[in-house]
């Protein structure tokens, strides 16, 4: 529940497992006092969800169960019209802080899930292809399970940006950052990368993959978890 | 090795994991006695090496080290040219039975791989729709671990066949088989279909899925493997 505006916004979800291509196998249910007409309500609720909910991955499995429900009950003191620019974005600013809570809740539940990675793509031709790098990281399985081992393998991760349907991306100009440290550059391991860096950041619960495509300013930002004994537990054994 | 015939193939080949997109992290190397130019063995390798090695995929993961290599020392009592199509056809035909031994077997092999799982998928407008199909079946998480659980589930099977990137697939046309045994069928669980009947299916190593999409007369075969514990073991213990 985030205040402190003239509006509450509180919210529940349920997940966590195939919440792909788009949110599905996910339940989210978020309540306002705002008194704002439903065409609005629509676009803020659309523009936080593009921001949250659909920026996250547990398996890269899907399923067509979906749903997430905004209700507004116009209670609210202040009246959000078109005129309102200013009260306007802070609601849908102050929605997708929520969805975003949530979403990244969702995430931290995955089946089996040890580790909340955040993968970052800056530099971009496009949000598009940054999504494409992101989603390639997150659904490889040998990223995920490297990160269940707390293992940096930047081998991994390098391979699995060279393999994303990109046009003519330049290997040699990316760079890709674990926490702090730069692990890739020029084709291959930083130079100053050292497997004790490495092992540093890689024992925090949350962690952070950057990748700097270095060909435009375009950029994306996902969540997903590691893959673990748990994961394959959870989907293997669910009906004993 | 494969004799009968005026020529001797005899093949090695080591996995196992990242083998995509054609074969990577994968060696084999194929040697025969017949007396064949280079750019027709050339030719037959090419033909044998796509319908076996790239044929296969273990995690979906890739890597860039790979060969096949095949050595002709010309020995054989039989030259093989342009003009004698028959021995030629009969050539090609061999080596693609020791590639596909050598890619089976690599598929057994696979990191913690328990079952040994074959994906045709027919009736569809060209071959390369019925491998996304294929390839996303064999690619799913969660059709994997259901698979290692020996759980006949069907609605994994399905939804990933419908999130296969097809223009215009008519799902309710789709049937899917496992074993002799149609587990789908109408959007849907199969009429006839049992828990017993699919309980029985699963208890076999060797396990076919086959997808018939009922649009027309392409098709494609592929082999792949479940995911384990020991998938997980292998790839997050692997440096200790």
């Amino acid at each position: 529940m985030i205040q402190e505006q003239p509006f509450t916004i509180t919210g529940i979800a349920k997940g966590a497992g195939m919440i792909r291509p788009q949110m599905a196998t996910m339940l989210a249910f978020i309540a306002t006092d705002a008194m704002i007409p439903t065409p609005l309500l629509q676009t803020s609720l659309h523009q936080a969800v593009q921001a949250s909910f659909n920026r996250i991955t547990i398996d890269g499995d899907t399923s067509t169960n979906d749903a997430c429900v905004l209700v507004a009950t116009g209670q609210g003191p202040l009246k959000m019209t078109h005129s309102n620019e200013t009260a306007l974005t802070l609601f849908t600013q102050t929605l997708t802080e929520v969805c975003t809570q949530l979403a990244q809740a969702i995430v931290r539940d995955g089946e089996g899930a040890t580790k909340f990675i955040t993968i970052k793509v800056e530099q971009g031709l496009v949000e598009a292809e940054c999504l494409e790098v992101a989603y390639t990281i997150a659904h490889s399985p040998l990223v995920k399970t490297a990160f269940f081992a707390s293992d940096a393998n930047w081998g991994r991760i390098l391979a699995a940006v060279g393999r994303a349907p990109l046009q003519n991306l330049e290997i040699n100009k990316v760079q890709i950052y674990l926490g702090g440290v730069c692990i890739v550059e020029n084709g291959g391991v930083a130079a100053s990368y050292t497997e004790a860096l490495g092992h540093q950041v890689m024992q925090a619960i949350d962690i952070t993959i950057k990748v700097v495509l270095n060909r435009g300013i375009a950029q994306a930002e996902i969540w997903t978890c590691d893959f673990s004994y748990n994961y394959v537990r959870i989907n293997a054994e669910y009906r004993t």
